[in-house]
């Protein structure tokens, strides 16, 4: 947890940092978050997290609360006095506080924003000790998983599910069979025929920022690699699974449902794109602010 | 705006009343929430509120944080403490405060509570000075419609929507272009033939208390009624239309997308709910706390 939390434009202890019963964001879900993978002291792929951050924003409605430098610096100062060289920083932008009413408050109010920062273990020397697993679950949230809004009790009840069975992550189907993303990562797969395949982006999965940095280190690598629908059935057949997201990085899923994925164990693919990540991560200014 | 809140066993002033930043109702939207009506001191239907506040609580894990009667017992000390007989009572309850992670904290979590009032103006002595007007707009929202949950994000932009065109409410419509709700109320029709309808109960709707209330009232009532699926075609070719929330109480609305519903005035059949809701909004000491 953050010892010191930005709140509104003050530095505060944890303990105090907290926020009106009438923020909108507790009352109405009605706001957006970033989590942003911080190392050696480094944000990394920030451009892209920002980019997403004003888009989220904008989709609802909401203008940035600052300028993306003045943003940059707040994110970099939480780290600091957190003493957080390498973990997660949170960082969420709500409508504000008002008198409870569907419809937006008037001009007048000011958005809220609250920075969080949190330590994580050094990030994982091995693709061997980062695996997971994970269960199938219904998607059951709104229209809109384009828009990254707090609005995550669906995605909370399905993680919740997959640990109740010993699984890190549900992994979201459609009601038409076709694979989603899980409740907070990017599902990929290598097929049946060895080709790399993860959702097109529309407007009902998340944009992820580690996906998109992916694709773009995957541009200099022979894999075959193809956007698009695929169904839960190419999932259980696929020779290789993981997931990404900022918090996980790439993880490979060694089983699904219970049943391993191709033979049980991380795949070519997999080590091959955990390796050009573990590199973009450590060595890569390019996309780190 | 409560002046007073209640906000985990304290009384606060409002500007105080706060949570922490990390309170899952917060970074998640992980909590419930109810409304209910207050009228010369008394909470309308009370015990229909807090049936489905246990309900709600109870499908997405969470037990209730007090007993009934000690509930209550706040409800009426934030109504009284602000000094309100006619108005509003909110209440939320989330999973508490814990470091940020999908999944259900431990055990040791304690859930949070907040209990807010706000005034309301006298109760409407005649329908005609209640009256609204309505869009018809998709519905977005997530397939548990049936938990009242504090994600309300996509009611928010619906109801938003609805203001920018200058209408009270935006009536819900799914994909399959059947009816389901207001973004806060349930939708009632009078149809071409003179039915009243309004939309089974099931996961994809609130199970309104003022819908059951009314129903209730109904049954001593000539009225021809019927619960079921119908479509906005129906709608647009109602004789009347009309809301029922805690806070709408019996709300008829005249126009829908601009258009008059029926003749553009208030019909006989809401005109005789409102009436019917309206006794027993003031005297009904049977379903009132």
């Amino acid at each position: 947890m953050s010892r010191i939390a930005y709140v509104n434009g003050r530095y505060l202890p944890q303990p105090e940092a907290s926020v009106n019963v009438e923020d909108r964001g507790y009352q109405f879900a009605d706001g957006i978050y970033e989590v942003v993978h911080v190392y050696d002291g480094r944000l990394i792929d920030a451009d892209l997290h920002l980019a997403r951050l004003d888009r989220s924003l904008k989709e609802i409605g909401l203008k940035p609360p600052m300028s993306r430098a003045a943003l940059l610096q707040v994110m970099h100062e939480v780290a600091r006095r957190n003493r957080v060289r390498e973990g997660l920083l949170y960082m969420q932008v709500t409508r504000g506080v008002a008198r409870r009413d569907h419809a937006f408050p008037g001009p007048g109010v000011k958005q809220s924003i609250v920075v969080t920062v949190r330590r994580l273990p050094p990030f994982p020397a091995a693709v061997e000790g980062w695996t997971g697993t994970a269960i199938t679950h219904p998607d059951l949230r709104w229209a809109r998983c384009d828009i990254k809004s707090v609005g995550l009790l669906p995605n909370v009840l399905a993680r919740q599910k997959a640990r109740e069975q010993g699984a890190t992550e549900a992994i979201l189907v459609a009601a038409d069979g076709t694979v989603r993303e899980g409740a907070s990562t990017t599902v990929w797969i290598v097929d049946a025929e060895g080709r790399l395949r993860t959702r097109q982006l529309d407007h009902a999965i998340l944009p992820g920022c580690t996906r998109g940095a992916l694709i773009g280190l995957l541009e200099q690598e022979d894999i075959l690699f193809a956007e698009g629908p695929y169904d839960v059935e190419t999932l259980r057949g696929a020779r290789e699974a993981f997931l990404t997201s900022a918090t996980s990085f790439v993880k490979p899923i060694l089983a699904i449902d219970g049943k391993p994925v191709g033979d049980g164990q991380v795949g070519p693919v997999v080590r091959r794109l955990f390796e050009l990540f573990s590199r973009h991560v450590k060595g890569g200014l390019r996309n780190a602010a």
